[in-house]
C-alpha cells in the first residue's frame, strides 16, 4: 500500500511533507501527485485542495487526511468516493499559532496600529486614546479546539469574551450562546467578532449584512476561518456605511487574493496571506504516520470527521 | 494650601486633571500653571516636564507628584528645592496598558506585521514562516511594577522570559540576572530586548553599540522607557550593519519626534507617539488626592521615590 500526497501547484511543499513522513517511517511508499505509482496501491491520501473527482481514481483508497484543521476543501468535492474516512489535523502548535495571531490582531485593533503605521509614513505624531481590554468584548464564533484556546487566552489577557457554538455543550469556561436563537444575543455583545467556525453548507456566507447589522456600533471583524464564510460585498458596504469600524482578513475565496481585489487597498481592511495558523509538516507528520499505521492494522483512526456535519 | 498643576503647553490636559481632582474633592484649591495664585500657599505640585528652576518659587512646597510612572523629568532639574518629597504614579491600568503594548509589539515582531502591511500596499501575497513563542526569549530590562507585569504575561503566552534588574531580589518568578556582572548573560539570552528601566544618570545611553553587540543574531529592541536610554546613532548603525533585525520605539529624546528625524522613514524602525502606557487622569486622580490629604495631615506619602537612586 502507498500514501499519495496531493497538493496541486505546491511541489516544494509536497516534497517537504514527504521528507518529514519518511524520516518517521522510511518504509512508507510515498508518491507525490500527479505521479501516483500504481493507483490500486494508494490506500491513503494526504491532501490540500485536490482537483474534484481525483479520488475516484484510487479504488482501494481508505482515508483522506486533510493537511489542515479544516476539511471543507475535501468535502466540497461532489465526486468523493463513498466509505472513505476523512481526517483533520488537531495540533497544539496550530492552536498556539492561531491564539498568537488573534491576540495580536485584537491588540492591534485596540491600539490602531494600522493607523500609526500610516502616520509614520507621513511623519505625523498623533497619540490616540486606546481601546482597552476591560472595555472590549470579543465574540468567538466556533468553540472547537482552536476557538476555545483563543477564547481562554483573551480572557486571561483581561478581555471580556463570549462564545457561540452550533449546539449546547456542558460547562464551557466562557459565557456561551448556541444555535440560531443564541446568535442575536452573542452578536449584540461582540465588539470584536472572530470567525473560527468550520465551513459547511450551513455556515457559508454567514458573515453577511444581516449579521453585521446586529453587532454593536464600531465593531471589528476578524476572519481566520475560510473566505467563503464572508459575503464580500456586504463587508465592503458595512465598512463604507460605518456599520463596521474595520476588518482583518486572513482567508479568501480565492487564494492568493487577486491583485485587482478591492480588499487590498481598502483603508480599513487588513489583509494577511493565510498565515494565522500554518501547518508545520514537522509537527503534524507524526499524527499522519500514526493514522497510516492504524489504518494498516485496522485500528480506529485519530481525528476523523463526520461528513454529514462537515467537521 | 493649594495644589498647582504644571504641564507647560498642555492646557487642555491640565484642565482635565483639575476636573478629575475636583470631582473627588471640591475643597482642594487648584491652580493651573502659569497661574499659581499666592505662591506661598502652593504646597503640592502635580507635574509633567516643568521648566527647570520653577519649583524654587514656592517656598512652602512639600511634594511634587509626577503624572507618570517616571520621575526623571522632575529629578533632572538641578534647581529642585531641597526637602521636597517626589512621588510617582503606580497604577494597575498603566501596567495593563504597558503589558498590552509590549505583548502586541512582540507578536507583531514574530509575525512580521510591518512587512505584511507594506506588502498589502503593493498587493503582494507573500506568506512567511513566523517566529514562534516557543523559539523566542524576551529579555525585560527592569523588573519594577511595569516590567514584572510584562514579564509574567509574556511567560503565560508561551515565550521564554529573562529579566534584568540593578540589584538582587529574592524569589523572582522569572529567571533574573542582576548588576553589571549579570548583564552579559542576560543580553546573550534576549532575542527581543524590552527596555523598561527608570532613566537615571547610570542608565542614560545604556542602549548603545556595546550592548547591541552582546545580543543574539537577529535581535529586536523595544524601547518603552525613555528616549535618553538610547544612543540613536548606535541604533541606526546596528540596524544598517545587520546586528539588529529591527526596533520599535515609543519614546524619544525630543517629543514629538522631529519630522526630519531619520527614525520616521527607517524601514526597520516602528515609531509610535509615546502611547505604550498613557496616564488616565480618571484612574490616577484618586492617588493624587489621597497623597494631598496625607500631606495635609502629616501621614507618610504613597509612592515616594528616592532622589539619590533616581526612582
Amino acid at each position: 500500500m502507498t500514501l499519495l500526497i496531493v497538493m496541486p501547484d505546491k511541489t516544494k511543499q509536497a516534497e517537504s511533507w514527504a521528507r518529514h513522513l519518511r524520516k518517521l517511517d522510511p518504509e512508507i511508499g510515498i508518491h507525490i501527485w500527479p505521479e501516483a505509482g500504481t493507483p490500486e496501491e494508494v490506500e491513503m491520501a494526504l491532501s490540500w485542495r485536490h482537483r474534484p473527482g481525483e479520488f475516484l481514481k484510487y479504488e482501494n483508497l481508505k482515508c483522506i487526511a486533510s493537511m489542515g484543521a479544516g476539511v471543507d476543501h475535501i468535502l466540497c468535492d461532489p465526486n468523493l468516493p463513498p466509505n472513505v474516512a476523512v481526517t483533520r489535523v488537531v495540533d497544539p502548535s496550530m492552536a498556539q499559532s492561531m491564539v498568537e495571531y488573534v491576540v495580536m490582531t485584537v491588540l492591534n485593533h485596540c491600539r490602531q496600529t494600522h493607523e500609526y503605521y500610516r502616520e509614520q509614513r507621513r511623519k505625523e505624531w498623533k497619540p490616540k486614546i486606546p481601546r482597552t481590554a476591560d472595555n472590549l468584548c470579543v465574540g468567538i464564533m466556533g468553540l472547537g479546539h482552536l476557538g476555545m484556546n483563543v477564547a481562554l487566552r483573551l480572557k486571561q489577557m483581561g478581555f471580556s469574551v463570549v462564545g457561540w457554538r452550533r449546539t449546547e455543550a456542558a460547562a464551557d469556561s466562557v459565557t456561551t450562546f448556541h444555535g440560531r436563537e443564541g446568535l442575536r444575543s452573542f452578536l449584540a455583545a461582540s465588539n470584536v467578532l472572530v470567525c473560527l467556525i468550520p465551513l459547511t453548507p450551513e455556515t457559508r456566507g454567514i458573515l453577511n449584512r444581516e449579521l453585521f447589522d446586529q453587532l454593536p456600533a464600531d465593531a471589528f471583524v476578524i476572519n481566520v476561518a475560510r473566505g467563503e464564510h464572508l459575503v464580500e460585498d456586504d463587508l465592503l458596504a458595512a465598512l463604507d456605511s460605518g456599520v463596521l469600524s474595520g476588518a482583518c482578513l486572513d482567508v479568501f475565496c480565492r487564494e492568493p487574493l487577486d491583485p485587482g481585489h478591492p480588499f487590498w487597498s481598502h483603508p480599513r481592511i487588513v489583509v494577511t496571506p493565510h498565515i494565522s495558523s500554518l501547518t508545520q509538516p514537522a509537527r503534524v507528520a507524526p499524527q499522519i504516520v500514526e493514522n497510516y499505521h492504524r489504518m494498516k492494522t485496522g485500528r480506529p483512526l485519530l481525528h476523523t470527521v463526520d461528513p454529514d456535519r462537515g467537521y
